[in-house]
This record gives structure tokens, sequence and C-alpha cells, in this order.
């Protein structure tokens, strides 16, 4: 019988899911959406509807696993959400234990930039590459570190957080509790703030737009049209972000960058500061081979991860043997 | 017959080696002057003449293979010395084909860092440890990233520059081209530099011992004597070091840091600041269980690890077993 694995992209909107063959083809999607605000038990019911449907779509199919991606900070050993940022009141919850009482299958969770990484790297962007780093620009920045094609967890699996190297030692505060991480300047959330921080510019900005408050999709139109105050946002946005990816090139020697998100559509205005900060920055030998790419994979990248991770904890655990 | 491996640790001043068997133990030791100053091919007759000492002294026993240490960077797949600060004329020289003419012998060379960082996880430090980075404070800064137990190479085997993350974007020029570099204030040099930094305090302290130029010692001796201005450097340093070690934190999720180097023996001076800008900056997860430890073997880790490190590559290159 025809094995397959679904892969869940639990967002603090919707749940997406995909059953994915060991060969990447995708059989059957699902989208609902999560109801956050209905409490953690209708969540998990979702979860469990999701999978539900999947199974009936395909009945003729062996399910063997479920992976899932969650955005926070994850104990990936052992199943359980730290914290998370969509769920506030999952704080150290064993989701794996929670589920497990109705779901009698290998069931594994990790960071959602995790999984987009491991995704990029099974098929998409990182796919020709042992090692790699992505990058996860959205209202925050996400990380995850391939190393040999396995995603570099870390000693409690919480490695990869990218989106927290330090910048400005003196620099805005951050919630994790640092100051200046790259996160508050490479992110939708850190483009609006250095929007804001031009008070007079902004007033101009948002009656252009017709808008009361300032977002970073609004600096990307402004930059299109060729703003100069827009256009200087996403350049020191990405010489930001070159310090950071400089710093990962001196640590880990990668020669892959993957920048995925929403703000790496912004990609023409700020990656020639990227790269310009890249090569002034990084160890000579080291930087002049990098390339930084945009990520192939979209929205999918955290779903094809989860399947990518659910493969891999079975092989190594030896449960089953996956036919594609 | 016994089988064993000769570290050698290539130094400005002199090349310190030892012939060590499987299980650490040290069979005989040499040190001669390194002559860098007689040239490229006299200090290869020496390395040559240290590894002929040790044959003679150990003529019953078989050496397997030779691991060396050079600080520098090192193209370790190919066994090339791409540039050596104490070498300045050992530009992308070809150490191990030059060798190999006078040499039938498996001929392994690394980073010193990197090797120092092997030989605390063989038989110092590191040693319960799968993980762990190693920084050697010394007139630079060097690192070394144990992953699972083997040193993290990357791409071009150079990895772990970890004197070399940004700490301040706009900081103090770096000789490798960047500015701000963890090695710019976590060094002897670094310390100097800002000791030099307070002009007038500066005239007190050289006249106070008599000497013309400030040195790191000087500085420590003062901090010792409960020198405030002495004291605050070392503070300061302590909390740019933690800034770096918390960076390595939430990149890698790394639980032990491993310190080496003339300056760790500053310790008490500058590891409350250290520990303290830790706890503030890294993932409080992560964080919280992290232990800063000082290295175990002193000089003699370079030589341990590169033992270590030829070991490992005799191993997987399946060339030959090695018998303690």
């Amino acid at each position: 019988m025809k094995n397959y694995v679904i892969g869940l992209d639990l967002g603090g909107t919707n749940i997406r899911a995909a059953a994915v063959t060991r060969g990447g083809e995708i059989l059957h999607r699902v989208k609902i959406p999560t109801e956050v605000a209905n409490g953690r038990e209708r969540v998990i019911a979702n979860i469990l509807k999701v999978i539900d449907k999947i199974k009936k779509e395909l009945k003729g199919l062996k399910l063997s696993a479920v992976g899932m991606g969650i955005p926070g900070i994850i104990f990936f050993n052992k199943g359980i959400v730290a914290q998370s940022p969509n769920f506030p009141d999952w704080i150290d919850f064993n989701l794996r234990e929670r589920l497990s009482k109705n779901l009698a299958l290998p069931f594994y969770i990790d960071n959602d930039a995790n999984l987009a990484a491991a995704g990029e790297g099974w098929l998409g962007a990182g796919k020709k590459f042992n090692s790699f780093c992505m990058l996860t620009l959205g209202t925050g920045v996400g990380g995850g570190i391939v190393l040999n094609k396995n995603i570099w967890r870390g000693e409690y699996g919480m490695a990869g957080e990218l989106g927290h190297i330090t910048i400005y030692p003196d620099g805005h505060p951050c919630p994790c509790g640092n100051k200046g991480c790259l996160e508050q300047y490479a992110s939708a959330t850190g483009i609006v703030r250095m929007a804001m921080e031009g008070k007079e510019k902004f007033g101009v900005w948002s009656s252009e737009f017709g808008e009361k408050d300032i977002t970073a999709d609004m600096v990307y139109q402004l930059a299109k049209k060729g703003n100069k105050d827009a256009l200087e946002i996403f350049q020191k946005m990405g010489r930001i972000l070159g310090i950071g990816i400089a710093d990962l090139i001196n640590i880990l020697n990668i020669e892959l960058f993957v920048l995925g998100g929403g703000v790496a559509n912004a990609w023409d205005y700020f990656i020639p500061s990227t790269i310009d900060e890249v090569r002034k920055r990084a160890y000579r030998i080291t930087g002049e081979g990098v390339k930084v790419v945009k990520a192939e994979l979209g929205d999918d990248a955290g779903i094809f991860g989860a399947v990518y991770m659910a493969m891999n904890e079975l092989k190594s655990s030896g449960v089953v043997e996956l036919r594609s």
C-alpha cells in the first residue's frame, strides 16, 4: 500500500495541510481556520479534523506520520510547545502527548522557520546544497540552519534563532529580552518602525495612501514609485541583514543563504545593500563564493519541511520504512 | 606494533610537538625554534627535523600520521595555508604537497584554534559534551566549533572564526576588513587599545610599571591590585564577549563555552560581566543552562587536537586502523 505523510502548518489564522509522498508529490490539500480565539481545545479539534479529512480523502493509502510547524519555541525532542506568539496560553504545552490520545500515529512538531528551511532544502532553493541558512523575513525574522542536509537543532532544539543575532548592542529593545536584534530591523515590524522614526515623512506618506497607520507594504509601494525615503529604509534594512549574514559566514562558513517571507518581495530594494555589506564584512575567501537567493516554495516550504522532518524521524526511529 | 600519531603546533616562535597514542598518552615531546626569519624552507626543514627526532626516539613503534595546527586561514581539505599572520609569505601555500616530498605519511593541517577546540573536546573541558564552542583569547580571538564531537569546518574549512563576529558595526577597524569585531575587544590587543584610549591613565600606569608601552599583562596586574580603571576595561571586555556568546547561543543553541588563551587568566575580572550579559541577551530557555568554563589543556590543547584530527581523518579515509 502506498504511504504518505501529512505536513501541517499551524498558523494564527489558518491550519494549512497537505498529504505528501516520499517523492514530494502532493496528493491532497486542506485549509481550515485555526480559531485561536475559541481556545486551545478547539485548535486541537481543528488539527484532528484536518488529519481526518485527509485520511477520508485518501482511504486506499496508508498515513505513516504527521509533522507540524508552529511559530515559537519548541522542544523538538519532547514535542512540547514552550511558547508561541500565536497561542499565548500554550506555555510548556505537551502537544504531542495531548494529540496522542486521539491519534495513533507518530507525530512530530518543530519551529515553523526550521521547517521552512527543511522544505527549501528538500525541494526548493537549497536542494543542491548540503548546508545553508534560511531567513524568513516576515512580521519577525525566523531562521533555520541546515548542516549536511539536517536541521541543526542544538541542545534543546532551539537553534537557528537567526533573527536574534545582536546587530546593535544598544539598539531597539526586542521582545526576546535582547536589544538591537536583527529582527528589529529586517522584518515588516522593523520597516514600519524605521518609517515611523521619520515623523514628517510618515505624515506625508500615510495621507498619500489615505491610511492612518503606516504599513511595510506602504513603504514597499513607495519604494516602487522611487520614493527616496522609502528606498533608504530598504537600503538600511539590507545593510543590517548583511551584517547578520556576514556573522553567519564567519561563524559557519556557509555558502548559501535563502531568504523567504513577505519582506523578501522587496528584494530589488534591499539586496544590493545586503551583498555589499557581506562583501565588506565577511572573510574574503569565505565571503566571495556566497550566494544569497530567494526561497522557492513560498507558503508550502513549511508543509514540505514538516513532511521531510517526519520522514527523517521515522527513518531514524526505525518505526516504518516509507515507500513512495 | 604499537601506533602513535604526531601532533604539531606551528607557532611563530617555536614548533612544539608530541607523539601521542590513541588513548591520549604522550610518549615523547619535542620543542625547537621555528626560525621564521630564515625563510619558508628553513621552517619546512625544522618541521621535518621535529618529526625525525620523534621517530628516532620511538624506533620500536609505528608512526601512523602527522597532524599540525597553524594560525591563519587553512584550506583543510587540500592542506593549503591560504594566509597566516605568523608566515606572511605563505600565501596559498600547499604545505601538504610540499611536505609529501619528504614525508611518506598521511599529513593533515588545520587552523590552530579549531585544533585547540578538538583537543579540549577529546581530553579537556569539552570531553563530556557532544557540542561546544571554544574561544581562544590571545593576541587575537580564535574560535572552534565542535558539533556532535566533530569540528564544524563549513564549506572551505574556514568555519569558527568566532573572533570576527561583529559586535559594533561602526566600531574599531579589524585587519580582517570588518569593523567592530569581537577580536578588537576581547583580545590582548583589544585590552591594550582600550587602555590606551584613556590617555592620562595610560601615563600614570606605565610610569608605575617603569615601562614605556602599556601591555595587557600590565592592565591585568593593575586589576589584581584593585585599580578601578583596569577593572573597568576587563568588565567592558567581558560584556562584549558576552554579546558574542549570546549570539552563538541564539544561533546554535550550544550549552558549553570553553575559554582559553592568555587573556582567560584574567577570568575573575571579566567573567561576571560575561555571564551577566549572556543572561540578558540570550534566549531565556537556551541561555539558562549555559556553562562558560576555562580550558583545561593549556598549550597542549592544539597538540592533542592535531592528533585527534589526524586519527579521525585516518579513520574516515580507511587508510589504517589505529591501535592504542
